[in-house]
């Protein structure tokens, strides 16, 4: 099996009235391969070349939150400034991983880690949508076929659609409208997941368009869903419902409350914000 | 100043259709007195004399949750189990510890594990009740005053109905009808305050009705609220708007759904809870 | 065809703090056989023997309101007072009305009376639920069998539960939940039949256990839904979905924010209720 | 007391795909000095050339609804179509209506017509918001005051926000987020006089920058409230908390929901809106 190589990286550029504390969330998840079972990020890629531009000079300050991330805290200077990010990923030319022999586990064996992902959460309203989650699969045979036919179910249930949704948009919008984004999609599949008392969290990242037609739209980050089966976490993409590959994760949470890109304590401007994401021309 | 005896502790009867994972959070907090800023759960108060009574025999498997709890994991056998626990504290004979002085932090010198506080979460929804948050409280001088006026407002809003409430309801229900009970006192309160960048977390545990009238109502297991201020946790009790001897911590997490008093995958009845918490009689 | 007869009636009663405004809202329609669209309300009823008995004494002052019903408005006195209706009701010995040839009239061509039910109202939320409409009705036939499927649909999708809902939930809550009672039941149904730009209103009535196995519970009203097609509204019961013998209206509304069977304008204390729909034993 | 004139009038410019039924409703109501309390709408005013320019040729039916409008009902035809409305209105020199003395109502005597103004609707949850309503107003003195003390109150606590809400918002959602549009103030004020039993609607139609500094954003429609009190209804503008001249009423409602502008059953593409209200230059 061989190996390709991608550009991943982003900008972002704020106006801020004064200085103001920020998080961002944009660098890929620390590959691990084995040991814990939260654990396996990335596995197999190899990044160099990480490079950081900052205008103005401005100290990062890297930390691990609570679901394992790294997060790069700054303060955001008064006026404009500009953050800048860029890594060359080497990645294995396969696609996502999967294993559809992959059992679910019963809630009496679940690792102790797992289990604050079966929990309801800001944007993920697996206590409302218990009903109907069992309803439409309950009935089915458990393991990773169900998980497949959930992702598979989203997939068929919402409409992609550009801006029907907004920051505050929780899975029981996307459920009554029918409608939403890539982090509308991921919500819902984690909510019928949790439901069941499947382990399923939200997962963020850079997906290159890798052999697949190139999207017209200007790339962006992108949300998916890792679900908890046999003794790994698995990736499952309910806005495009087929594996890819060059998937490199950012990082994970209960929803996207806890993994935002940026996250701004005061109200700056963002006047821009690009993301590559593709194989060096 | 001396200390005082409190017997504290729980039953919980449930009949089960089949064997049934289960977390029990009834625990208190290990106590702490210094250390990491996430700690001092408990502070000076010493436990001895725990029992638990078991039947049929289950076998307990402790462990501790993201955030810091010591949970307690069992598989519920079919049929009629009843789980009962009972502990002895020695406390402080003092209230609530208070300091008008403590100061809040800006967010930029926040420590990194208090951020998760910040974020909005499944029943506190600062990210749709900050425009009043502001308008309320933006104009005062922040620090302590600042939270304890924030108490004081949630405790004179809502009414305490019993039954007002169920277990999906959320900070903003709570705002729109002005009723609830203890659990959504705290959310109310965690809401507003995270929407001024003040860390805020839910808390429950027992409340003994020391030195105070006791209630007519039997004894219940309380939900209180944690802030970040200076350089710790504080307890506020919008409920009771008021300092109390004999607080026990249980644990602490983002909201109610972090921290169920017991969760069980699959739907057990519920036949019998009981709660204890006075001095020896 | 033959006739029967029904003894139909109910009674209130009431505390009153002080004296009340009260509507009430449960005489059968006056039977109308033709003329507008909007009427053939219990076509071929026959009343007689209507009786009222008022403790204390109460004037009661009927008038019609803006969707043709009759209400009866009186004001409840202080401390404690009854209402009880009864009449006799012969009724054809016959199901409700059908007609699967009844065709779907474009909205170009309704009368102007029936516009009203097809927006969106206090607790049917077309405006909502519309995507969810058009995807899994959209591409039938247009036509009575439609409205029928949507019918049969509502029936299968929601559980009958009591207790699941309350006075404020909406047709969102039902279809967010797969639980509701008769009134749900009735709020989804028409708010697909709207989102399909089909005239849909709410009904409520008597509607006894005739030639089908009465219910275990005690006899209670009953909500339902009326849908245009063709030249007339034609009464659909998604509770039940099936044909009805003895179905008598009392009124209808958008929704039952409209056709409460009590309305009080205060917090009168409801001591009482209690509904009589059965045959002279 | 002297007159003034005005130029009023809309353009619709749409594009459909098929032929569409649709509802306008840009009219302003026909003027009645007196008889029934729901009416005396646009008291004084005076209309003449009214003018309707089609393209293509479209023939308009007007039909009266519910609430008392005048509604011109048409088919939009396939392709792109303009509608045109204009009228010179000739309106008194003064300032709304307004009396100080106006009392309250009791529901006990309230007319019959007015009483489905005092029941929630779509986008008013006064059965959601009554315990903050008696909260905040219910000690107030009943009467014109306590009205007007609501509207100051609505025109404090909400900001205007242009883009903040949708058109499925509701009096709950601007209480929430504290902001809205000139309809969300309306939903609001109406929600809380409601919630006191006072009858209250929704009121949309032209208002001209007269005697009033011009907003620098184009002209378009505006909504407002009126409340009965005494023996008539009230004009209240909780957008502008200020009397004013040149108001012209088009028509009214429960809430937004009854009133639209336009509603088009099937999604033909609004190209363009414009809206008129001026004193002839």
């Amino acid at each position: 099996m061989g190996t390709r190589q991608l550009d991943l990286g982003c900008t972002f550029r704020h106006q801020a009235a004064w200085p103001t504390a920020a998080l961002l969330h944009v660098v890929p998840a620390v590959p691990t391969d084995g040991g814990d079972p939260a654990g396996r990020r990335n596995p197999g890629i190899i990044f160099k070349d990480e490079k950081w531009t900052l205008e103005p000079q401005i100290e990062i300050h890297p930390y691990q939150d609570a679901f394992g991330n790294q997060i790069q805290r700054f303060t955001m200077p008064q006026g404009v400034s500009t953050v800048s990010y860029s890594v060359r990923a080497e990645v294995p030319d396969e696609l996502d991983a999967a294993d559809e022999s992959a059992p679910e586990i019963p809630p009496t064996d679940l690792p102790d880690d797992t289990l604050v992902y079966t929990l309801a959460s800001r944007f993920c309203h697996n206590d409302v949508l218990s009903g109907q989650a069992w309803k439409l699969f309950g009935g089915m045979e458990p393991g990773y076929g169900r998980v497949a036919a959930i992702c598979d179910w989203v997939w068929n249930y919402l409409a992609y659609t550009t801006g029907s949704t907004t920051f505050t948009s929780t899975s029981t919008d996307a459920f009554l409208t029918g409608r939403g984004v890539c982090r509308d999609f991921a919500h819902l599949m984690i909510t019928m997941c949790r439901a069941l008392n499947i382990p399923a969290r939200y997962a963020h990242g850079y997906l290159p368009d890798m052999d697949v037609p190139p999207l017209p739209t200007p790339m962006d980050f992108h949300a998916w869903v890792e679900v908890y089966l046999g003794d790994r976490w698995w990736t499952f993409d309910p806005r495009h419902n087929a594996r890819r590959k060059g998937r490199v994760l950012i990082g994970v949470g209960r929803d996207a409350a806890d993994v935002a890109l940026i996250t701004t304590y005061g109200a700056p401007w963002l006047q821009l914000m690009t993301v590559t994401a593709q194989e060096p021309v």
